[in-house]
This record gives structure tokens, C-alpha cells and sequence, in this order.
């Protein structure tokens, strides 16, 4: 059954290369040059009912929160700083201009910390589930933007966070890691980077492939959640396979040649295109876990 | 009740001035500085089963299509040139990357024609109905932004072509008027424009709202499209009320103090505050009969 990355795949196949797209599809912003000696940074992320969010249960406030803070993700991911956010609304019938206002200020709440205003949108009221988009604007400022795509065997393998578990809450709360990326990128070579959203099994295989190499992560140095070590109640195994599978941590996975100021290092890029994971000494190839959309 | 204009209402008077920010919510697009000596303008819209459109009926090309070019239409509307775009698709599980591939198909070959491809994106499955947005980016491109906000009291009001009846099939197939609308800003001074897509009735208002300045249109000069008679099946009380009332034209409404190269006056601006239409010589209120989202 085809998955979101067969369609980026497609997309990918027919993009026509053009001089002021500096980064195109496929990683988590794109940039273009604007002006011509200056690069604009743009990307889209959305959150649905029953998906992301499960709106009998959680606030519109917290859904605002969330759509925002994906998308600040996603700049920090690149290294950008966040400047302006767009949104669209699709609204049940019936919820309601308060439900809305909510929505709107867990949105605002989200980007003011990173001083990213809501300057257009659009609202619409539907028969459906409620749907809930961000299109963020960033600025390179100063910092070359980090693509999925610069990991050389021998980097190093980091990841800003411990793993796991999201599901129990940090999914709605994550704060996005905007400036802890710029000072990362600011103060050694980060030759590539993502935002864990698709959980570290998926989101290292997306590294790997946009750089063209492998990759070899040490279970034993995979830093865990408490939140994966509560939902595998006592199996490590289970804790483990949490903290390489579930999504939305939000946490940066990068490489760098460098010894970063921060992170953790879980692992080596490698020339071999494989990713395995060591456990004890013994490596087994991984397969990825995580979230994909299924067409 | 209240309606999508009570939240923009609501959005604008939260809003704190930011000198970057030269038009921001409730314009047609959002324009800010970037660089510090240019405009960037960007906007976002989304279409909706069972609201935009019937998947049921409508093929993933023409939604597809349809999107896009009411992104570019909100261009044509600001006298900007589009530039480059950003997509999210919600696709109800099973629709198949066959149904994906045919929609991006659909936004790409409604792009083609002003150069603005699809740099990013976000597709997610889920169990609800078919929702897709498009971000776009426009350039200035040497033309000062035509907002809704600066139409005059004696100022002309014009129409780019005949109005009503856009259900029969326009709604899905118009096309945007960007070209024609940098002639008239490059040709003459426009003060306000925008893109008739909720209806005149309630399109005009909300240049008046904005520019703070009544109307008059006169009933005999608006012209009917082939499509508003049909609908009135020879009733022509009918066929104006589709011409004043039917979203999704796509034409452009613009006010202006000179005499412009194309568009039809259908009316005068005036220094009161009413909205009035004109039919035989006499004037009666206009309501506005157009489309509102209910929250």
C-alpha cells in the first residue's frame, strides 16, 4: 500500500530545477531565494481530528498550541528563525466563534514566545471534523538553513532530547527547540537535522536517504522518556522500541563531524547505506517503526 | 448568529501594529517588508468537501485546479504576481495516491500558466472528507498592493465580466485574473479591488467597510452572465439577484477615479455609509445576499 512518502517520491520526480529554489520538497521547510541574495523559508504542517488530536478530549486551545508549535518545530529543524504564520480553519458546524477565538489564541500563544505573528488566514464552517492548518514564514538570518541532506560518514549522530512516549501528553506540550537549533548551528558544523515528529526509526531513515548514506545507533545509548518507560511498565525492550518509533517528540535528531554544546550522541553515520541498531554489541538492521500517512 | 466576519472582526482589533506588517488580516492577502525595501505577500485558502466542492462529482484535478486558482485570484485581487506556493491535502483513508497525484496535478497545471510551482507541503490521511489548502507567495513586482481599503466617494465601481450563476460549472473552471489586473494597476490609479468571491452584494461591502464610504450600484448596468439567466429561467428580478448574490465569480470588483481600459461601472462611490441599489431610478438598501460562513 502506497504511504505520504511514495507522493513525495512522485513529487520529487517531477520538480524542474530552478535557480531560486534553493530547497525544494521533501525537507521540513522550503527556502527560495528572496530577495536574490537572501533565502525565505516557507512550509505548511496541519492537524486532524482524529489524527493529531482527538477534539472531545483536548481544548482548542491545546489543538492551536499544537498546529503552531509544529510548524516552529519545522524552523527550528532548519535553523530559521520563524517570522510570520498564515492559518486556515475548518470548523464543524455549530462550534462556535468562542471555539474559534480558542483555537486562534493557543495559535497566537504558541508563536508570541518566538515573536510570530498570525498575519492571514482563512475560516470555514463544514459538515466535517475540524482541520487545522499553519503555513510558517522564516528568515535564514545570518545562519545557513540545515537541510536532511549533509550527513557524512563519520558524523556523529545526536539527538537533543529523551525519547518516547509522546502519546502521554508531550504531544500537545512540546516546545519547539527554535533556539537551541540556532545556537547549535551558530557554534559547530551541523551537517544535517530534523525534527523528530515521525519517530527516530522513520526520521533517521529520511536523513539517511536524503544524504545518501547509513547510519549505525546504539540502543544503549538511546536516551528514553520517562513517559516510555511508563507506558512499557518495566519492559526495557518495550521502552526502547518506544523511544525509536513514536512520534511527535519534537526533540532535533542532527549529525555533525563536531563535539555539539548539546545533545546526546546516539550513533555514526556510516558509507553503507543500512540503518542498524546495536544492542549489546550486536547489530540487527532497523526497520522503520514509525508514523507513515497510508494513501 | 455569528459569522466568519464577526472572527475576522475579532482577529483585527487583537492585532498590534507592527511596522513590517503593511496590510495585514481581512485584505485579500497579507503583505509584509522582506527585504526591508520590498513587499512580500502572502495568503491562504482552503476548499472543503461538501462546501467548495463534491468529490462525489468533481474530479481530484478540477479541486485540484480550483484551489490554486483561488489563491491566484486573491493575486489578481492585490495587482500582485504570484510566486510560489505550499499545499496540504487531508485525504480520507483509501482515496489512493492515484487520487493525490491527479489533485496535485490539478494545482500544478492551474500554476503553470503565472510560473508559481508547489515548493512544499503537508498530505495526511484521515477518516474525514477531502480538505485541501494552498499557501501563496506574491511578489509586489514593481506595483504598489491594491487593498480593499482605499476607494474614494465619487470613485467608480467596476466588474471585470459578467456576474451570477457560477454553480452551473464556472465556479470550478474560471480563471484568475492576474494579468488584467496588473494592466488596470499599472494603467490607471485602482483604489480598491477585490476578487468576487462571496458575492457582489457582500464583496462590495466589504470594500465599503474598509474604506469607510457607502455606495450606489445601479441594477441595469450589472452585467448578467448567460449562467444567471439560465438559473432565472427568464425571470429577470431572478437573474440580478444571482448576479448580486453568487459567490465564486472570480471576477474583480475595483473602484477607481479614472477611466479604466477594461471592467464595467456598475456604480459610484458615496460619502454615506449605505449600500444602495438603484433599479428604474429609484434606490432601495442592498442587502448582502452573499456567502458568509456560520460559525
Amino acid at each position: 500500500m502506497p504511504g505520504e512518502f511514495d507522493f513525495v517520491d512522485w513529487l520529487k520526480a517531477r520538480q524542474l530545477p530552478r535557480p531560486a529554489v534553493v530547497i525544494a520538497l521533501g525537507d521540513d521547510l522550503a527556502a527560495v531565494r528572496w530577495p536574490a541574495d537572501d533565502l525565505l523559508l516557507v512550509g505548511v504542517d496541519q492537524v486532524l481530528d482524529g489524527v493529531h488530536f482527538d477534539s472531545a478530549r483536548h481544548s482548542p486551545r491545546e489543538i492551536g498550541r499544537k498546529v503552531m508549535n509544529r510548524n516552529l518545530s519545522d524552523c527550528a529543524a532548519m535553523a530559521c528563525l520563524p517570522a510570520y504564520a498564515v492559518a486556515t480553519v475548518a470548523l464543524p458546524a455549530g462550534a462556535g466563534l468562542g471555539y474559534l477565538q480558542e483555537l486562534f489564541l493557543g495559535l497566537e500563544e504558541a508563536g508570541a514566545p518566538f515573536d510570530c505573528p498570525i498575519i492571514g488566514g482563512d475560516t470555514a464552517s463544514w459538515p466535517g471534523e475540524l482541520a487545522v492548518t499553519v503555513t510558517i514564514l522564516g528568515r535564514s538570518a545570518g545562519l545557513e538553513p540545515i537541510t536532511r541532506s549533509g550527513a557524512q560518514p563519520g558524523d556523529g549522530i545526536f539527538v537533543t532530547g529523551p525519547l518516547g512516549g509522546s502519546i502521554l501528553g508531550r504531544h500537545l506540550s512540546f516546545e519547539p527547540k527554535v533556539h537551541l537549533a540556532r545556537q547549535l548551528a551558530a557554534s559547530c558544523r551541523i551537517s544535517s537535522m530534523i525534527d523528530l515528529s515521525d519517530g527516530l526509526s522513520r526520521d533517521l531513515r529520511q536523513i539517511c536517504r536524503a544524504s545518501g548514506v547509513g547510519a549505525t545507533i546504539v540502543a544503549e545509548q538511546i536516551p528514553l522518556h520517562d513517559d516510555a518507560r511508563d507506558l512499557a511498565t518495566g519492559d526495557p525492550e518495550k521502552a526502547l522500541r518506544h523511544a525509536l518509533d513514536d512520534g511527535e517528540d519534537h526533540e532535533l535528531l542532527f549529525t555533525t563531524p563536531d563535539a555539539p554544546s548539546a545533545g546526546a550522541r546516539i550513533g555514526t553515520i556510516m558509507h553503507e547505506p543500512a540503518i542498524l541498531l546495536q544492542t549489546a554489541g550486536k547489530s540487527t538492521e532497523l526497520s522503520p517503526g514509525g508514523w507513515e500517512h497510508r494513501l
